[in-house]
């Protein structure tokens, strides 16, 4: 604590991120990268955009990315805003369309973020328990105060939430906006992003991000797509906070990631398919894996401490994800790398299980 | 006006950006920029970060930029902050410093976003007069409420403010932060950076960027220098809002910028040789200027209407910047560009002013 803070920073519990190991020995099946690189047109107009004009300031309306993304989903320039992250992105949307001091539904297990942005900007939340199969209740949603958010698929659970129960809710919550953020949507086979409802339910803002599906992390770009009003929403925060939050690079990298439709389809079906077969091999070895929407999987096995073997997995240098919540604690969160990768992980395993 | 927003939203007054061309053939000379790309050094950083793991996650601490960084102003890695843009690192300090309802200064004629920030965070603000001189008065910036904020050297003016002012402002406001906005110090020939000051007074807190002297404005770089429990306050507010706001690129560039010190040198003698030079033939041509220690001038010439001016040189490829705050719209504000971009402006400028 410092007299300097103000009860802003005082009342914080900032966000810790994965851990970020540099060693390139280690399998990192931590973070829900994609263990593909991005597409090799993204690199060339980054590289290209280096030896551009950096010494001048990137475009505050990012049109031409906006552009890109309208086209991949079938919507308007008008209906997208891009930020810094898909991070970003949700801290300004939090800001604009949920009240201080009114409380924000959204459920217990998700993305841990959620929490931190509320103590940020001074709004309660009520953090709603999972039902006992870890799937989402539309009831439990219903007339909220200050709005709804969760993450479809939801993490860390992985598992997706079919549009009809998504619907439900957006009715149920007519006059608050209800934030779907679809991270992982893009790995949810026969999962329909809520995009298609936006002309239809002027309360709904998705948010995407080039992070996973994209393998961008290191770039930095999300996106919401909405009606225009909310969307303007976002607008006059960022013009109040930072003009130009994506760079030249980013800029240029993520609208080529967007246009390369083919290189995209590519990897995200060898995430899908590499993620089909680390399942069965992982309840060959007799674990419990959720429904998978996500490029990553939530496994347990009866009569294994998972937090140990998380440990003795990292001994071995396979970074996993483990999370301390009691509701939770019995599971592993696990990334799709390459088929390489989770060969490796598996014989990993193995011998950590023996 | 939308249902959906926020009492935030609904407050915020946005700051508008200089206008960004795309045409080639304008001389830009209304955002400050670099006229010089950046050092090669950099260009080749970014490059080579592009091909490497671009799907993975950026350090979310940024070691080896704050490192660079503080090698060259001489403290240690934990005096140091990095952001995306000094603009965002502002509103990171607003948040983080400035409690809402207190009252904040900051001089009437300076960066039109520090209003902006206010509104957003609800922190009232005392704008208050420049000297007839355009100089500040440590005295107007005595016991503050929330906390003093001022660029050094001040913009549009360009002019630099020296440390024995700036120490009398620290010592009258012991117990709130006093904000040194140094975007534009590096042009300032034989003006003192108050990083110097950074052991002696805890309430300093000194904010400079990469878009200006290092010509990276397109990479969106800012940093803040200050003792650890400033610097800690911001770390704070940032993983409360986004974990990783600096991408991969950016790190990469800005750390080899900081790096390539003869660039650095050269290009920044560069752009006050030619401002000596610029000034110079504005002065022949009867122009007032005040004495800058930025890269760009203000400049006004009795008998002319600069608006009228701006126009001309507009509808002659010229952009340069006009406010229309009454204290200062016989002023025009011109960005040092190179000396062939100079040497164009003043031909032009000769044709519109015959």
């Amino acid at each position: 604590m410092s007299k300097f803070w103000t009860p802003v920073v005082k009342r914080t519990d900032p966000y810790v991120p994965g851990e970020q190991l540099n060693d390139p020995d280690v399998i990192k099946l931590n973070t829900n990268e994609n263990p593909y690189k991005p597409s090799p047109r993204v690199i060339e107009a980054i590289t290209k955009t280096a030896t551009g004009d950096m010494q001048k300031y990137p475009s505050p309306t990012a049109d031409e990315l906006r552009e890109a993304i309208a086209e991949v989903n079938g919507v308007k320039k008008e209906n997208v805003f891009v930020g810094n992250g898909s991070d970003e992105v949700l801290a300004f949307a939090f800001y604009a369309f949920f009240e201080e001091g009114k409380t924000l539904k959204f459920p217990a297990i998700s993305y841990s973020f959620y929490p931190v942005y509320s103590k940020l900007f001074n709004i309660p939340f009520e953090a709603i328990p999972l039902q006992d199969d870890f799937t989402l209740r539309a009831e439990h949603y219903f007339d909220a105060e200050a709005g709804v958010i969760f993450p479809n698929p939801n993490a860390p659970t992985s598992i997706y939430w079919p549009l009809e129960e998504v619907k439900r809710v957006l009715e149920a919550n007519p006059d608050v906006v209800v934030i779907v953020d679809e991270a992982y949507i893009d790995f949810a086979v026969g999962g329909e992003s809520a995009v298609s409802l936006i002309d239809q339910y002027p309360n709904l803002l998705v948010i995407q991000t080039t992070s996973k599906s994209r393998a961008l992390a290191g770039l930095r770009v999300g996106l919401a797509i909405g009606q225009p009003e909310l969307i303007e929403g976002l607008v006059r925060i960022k013009d109040s906070f930072n003009s130009y939050t994506v760079d030249q690079l980013a800029l240029a990298g993520a609208t080529e990631a967007f246009r390369d439709t083919d290189y995209f389809e590519e990897k995200r079906q060898a995430v899908i398919a590499t993620r089909i077969e680390t399942v069965a091999a992982l309840e060959e070895r007799g674990f419990d894996v959720l429904p998978s929407g996500a490029n990553f999987v939530f496994a347990k096995k009866d009569g294994v401490d998972v937090e140990r073997l998380y440990e003795q997995l990292k001994a071995k240098k396979v970074l996993v994800r483990h999370f301390k919540d009691p509701l939770i604690a019995n599971y592993l969160r696990i990334s799709i790398g390459t088929d390489e990768q989770m060969d490796e992980f598996l014989k990993r395993l193995d011998e950590a299980l023996v």
